[in-house]
């Protein structure tokens, strides 16, 4: 049984393993206030080139999102999300737990472009509802898709003329900077966005996501807040070493462009099969369109996630690759596929 | 400079290290539902000899605490803490966060007795107060004192007659536990708590603490809760492998052991040179009173915590031992002191 | 200038100010605990035929919507609501506020019916989303209707065999229950939900909403939870004496009957005009759909609220009539756009 | 029985109910936005000399303390308050449950001096505590004692100093600012604060507490706040009214100096005759100390709040007046008692 269910069945990049053996009996402050912290700030600083930018290592997706938007937000404000949205859907309520409404906007595509974004404003427009105030989007999305740097800069510039906050939930964020199609770069994602965070956790780390914080008024006082919401790990060098170490010299982009390469072969030698998709990704999360009893047989094989039904007879499969997928595992699942359509 | 601050200095237990290296590859499920977790709570299970207990691996102590405490109360319910509970003063608010008040009250020597939870209860008897519901105390506490089994016995009984939770803080219940006069087991804080956690982070791994909830009624729908506030690790196993390898065998309690026998190791020595301390403790963190210029020449070489000032002249400083700590760098701590006096 | 904008333009019912001023110098005890607040109590649960339901006066509806969630569900529960009710909308993300998420759907005619729960049931399946527990409906609804007794029990049954709470917004439950289509009684609303309320503030209160609790299981503690929300007023008794006057005759539904009985006749006769309306509504609002120009003529001597838009030249208004609403106004106002039309 | 129980156990003043019923009829739009509020918010700006203050009717100090906190605060921000705060003890954990915590402090007489607020700001110095930012002192306190224009002086310096809010609950002002002994000025209360509120209720209302804002970056948005927390009551008006009647001229402080003039009169007549107190009170909140038989006695013709045992014999005993305490029943009182002595 091989799985593609998702891009953290594994451990960590061997890399990082070691790093953690070289360190392990120096002895560090506690908090995120150790040098392999203090360094890993350094690099990222210099890849975003932002060195006024406020960094934090948090361990998990969700718990960055809500930490995030708890901080930056005020009780009576609001995020703005697509439907598709994983703080919207797949965080068990994590935002609305710390007092904000989530709005969702349909988008097109898993994205949210300026139109999308102006419907819940104009409809938003006194004091017996919530204020939009931040705007939440991932790259890549839900779905596998990207935003190029048009869309992306479009989107910026709207949240900037009405005072709204833009933020990327950046889990995959790796995949979508290694996507063919990409022409963003981290850079850019730090100009036009008020705060990110960088996925550690699906590309290569145990656990690790860099919350970056580019807008000063946003900066104040946040690991207070890291503290409050019990994300200060006293171990904190465990994600800074981590972060170092992906980031010392490309590994980070190595690892998302094995996962994205391994993800595209299979959309490529599905679609030639004559396979269509319900999106077409350029990313590591494809989702092929697949007769049910061909999906029945794969599960006695490959272990993956069934997205959706279509009709009676047809359902769309989630497929993930990461950087630990294996080549050969990729090759036997083309085969086997192919020989079942 | 040699640090006696914390017991979270180092990384893991090379033992720990391996058992991520040797499962590295292997495909698991996430967020918890992987086989080393599920092994882990096989193993806490039996040592607690409680096999209907619902055992969860949490990432930090706050996150425990406030995890469960949002969990386990309603909206008007408090928790009765002691001035020294680590909840009441060094969480940045993350129990008054989830909507709680914390209630504190003075206890002797870090520790409550029934006595010091019924002041509480004498005051408050009417709506306009919060309802006091859930006693917090931590053990060792926050001062290295450990309870005993009449103690920890008769505060279980008066909870249990008032329909009030008991929660113990075990982020050092390893050395609470393999203190030279300890008298309670893991099985006798499982039966005499609704609630506790054994602490990984301090005792050997990188991270992680096991949550046992042991009331059938605070168990429903707790994964909820770990979602909700951003503790669902996506690679669940790597809490899981660090449980698995702790309580495979004695490992847990060795390192435990060790921590304790440095510290009792420097107690004694300073006692015998004439030095009084704040406390008695048995445990890994032992509070010597110093004369300031002896604190401020031995600060030249170690690195500790000035706890508090006693007087003008003197203060008490916090040194803390661990799995980590090397026997001769406390026989030249001692060395040194003893020169310095 | 004549409003038909809302049922809380005038004050308070005659009847009900002479009650305040009679009773303005006797002594009583505060918070709720005066005689007043208890006869109106007794009073209601005749109404309701149910003695040991639990009643609390609040202030409003936002407020009693609110303390009631915030009371009556767990951190991880979520609130099932129609895009149109209230507390999806305009109450500034009040329920979320309390950590609770409000999941819509999409109902019809402001109107959930089991199939738009089931299908909120059926994607909210493991701990990464919600979980839905409380099923919140309006009557009347936001834009007028009402349930009848066939809906209101198929969807009570739906609940109850999926461990569903029901609760009823009854802002405008007096206009629901007068509507001549009504064949729903107060004890049959009592009988069919877990909580509901009797909104008095849109019925001929000062301000008041009636919070009556059915299941035993919501009761408990209830009194705190209003404290601790601000809504338990010291002089209690303003609500009590209220509500002792609405519901000592038929006085609570003869003000709902007077204000149906007028909004009934503009409808109708507009309707004879030839005008259409958003929907049917057998309450006190009605929603007529008329020429630009013509509405911009009648605000220069009525002022309503403009609904919504449905092209380029016409739009929805809404007319609210209440127990205050003058029958010569109402007899002008068709008048006055008759001759428009 | 007479109650001395609380300055709430009657209705409203006769001026305040005959304002509402000449207004009763008259339309106005709702939540606030009437021309009574209006009015009411003119003159209180007139009489804090402060155009630009930012002033809201909300139903009750509880409510009125939780949303401004709410909003001034962000999540890591607490707040100080003595121990005999009324934040701090009744209010149900309405502050945390906003998710805020409350550090209290000794204070002398239920007052804050700077030195207390320095013993706060002392121990809370990095992010694993709370950040304290807002002092909480009410006036009069707890215990009936009142600010002198040099304290509240000293103490507003203090905070300005260390960008401390200070926030003033003024459920009892008007009996502070009618007191013998008091130096201050509605006025000198806004300059000094950067919020406060005047309390309605306990000096004549039916309900209704005026908060104030000085502070411009505290203004922000407060509507939407007290949408939120269910306080923007839809007949607005009723708030409205009540403070435009108790400030068109100098009724609010008459209604104050009578409470202030018949609990001074009972004081005097039990100093007199040798009675001890717990504090010396300028206003309308007096607590002597009695024996417990004659406690009992008085028990069967007056009731009152026993606020302390002093020993086995002895109590203290609150007696609160107000506008509304009849002067023969404060002779009688003092007859009665006197003859028991």
């Amino acid at each position: 049984m091989y799985s593609f269910k998702s891009d953290y069945s594994e451990g960590a990049h061997p890399r990082i393993l070691k790093a953690l053996m070289e360190t392990n009996f120096e002895q560090a402050d506690g908090y995120g206030e150790d040098p392999y912290t203090w360094e890993a700030i350094q690099l990222l600083k210099q890849r975003i080139a932002c060195s006024d930018a406020d960094i934090h290592f948090i361990s998990g997706g969700t718990q960055t999102n809500l930490i995030a938007m708890a901080a930056f937000l005020r009780p009576h404000e609001a995020v703005i999300a697509p439907f598709s949205g994983h703080v919207a859907v797949h965080e068990a309520g994590a935002i609305e737990a710390t007092g904000h409404k989530v709005i969702t906007t349909e988008g097109k595509k898993g994205k949210l472009r300026p139109a999308d974004v102006e419907q819940v404003l104009h409809k938003h427009n006194d004091e017996h509802m919530v204020k939009p105030r931040l705007v939440y989007i991932s790259n890549s999305t839900e779905i596998g898709t990207i935003y190029n740097r048009a869309e992306l800069t479009a989107l910026s510039q709207y949240c900037r003329d009405r005072d709204l906050l833009l933020f990327i939930d950046g889990a995959r964020l790796g995949a979508a900077l290694t996507a063919a199609q990409n022409d963003l770069s981290l850079e850019d994602i730090a100009r036009l966005t008020d705060a990110f965070y960088i996925g550690g956790t699906k590309n290569g780390a145990l656990l690790g996501e860099a919350l970056i914080i580019r807008t000063g008024s946003l900066q104040e006082d946040f690991r207070f807040h890291l503290k409050q919401r019990g994300a200060l790990l006293a171990k904190g060098r465990l994600l800074g070493i981590q972060f170092r170490e992906l980031f010392s010299d490309d590994l980070f982009f190595e690892l998302a462009r094995h996962a994205n390469r391994l993800a595209q072969k299979i959309q490529l030698a599905l679609g030639e099969a004559g396979v269509s998709f319900l999106v077409p990704s350029p990313s590591n999360q494809i989702f092929p369109i697949l007769p049910n009893d061909i999906i029945k047989e794969l599960l006695q094989r490959y272990s993956f996630h069934i997205w959706d039904q279509v009709s009676a007879e047809r359902s769309v499969i989630r497929l993930i690759t990461s950087w630990a997928t294996k080549e050969e595992a990729v090759e036997r699942f083309i085969f086997d596929l192919k020989r079942l359509l």
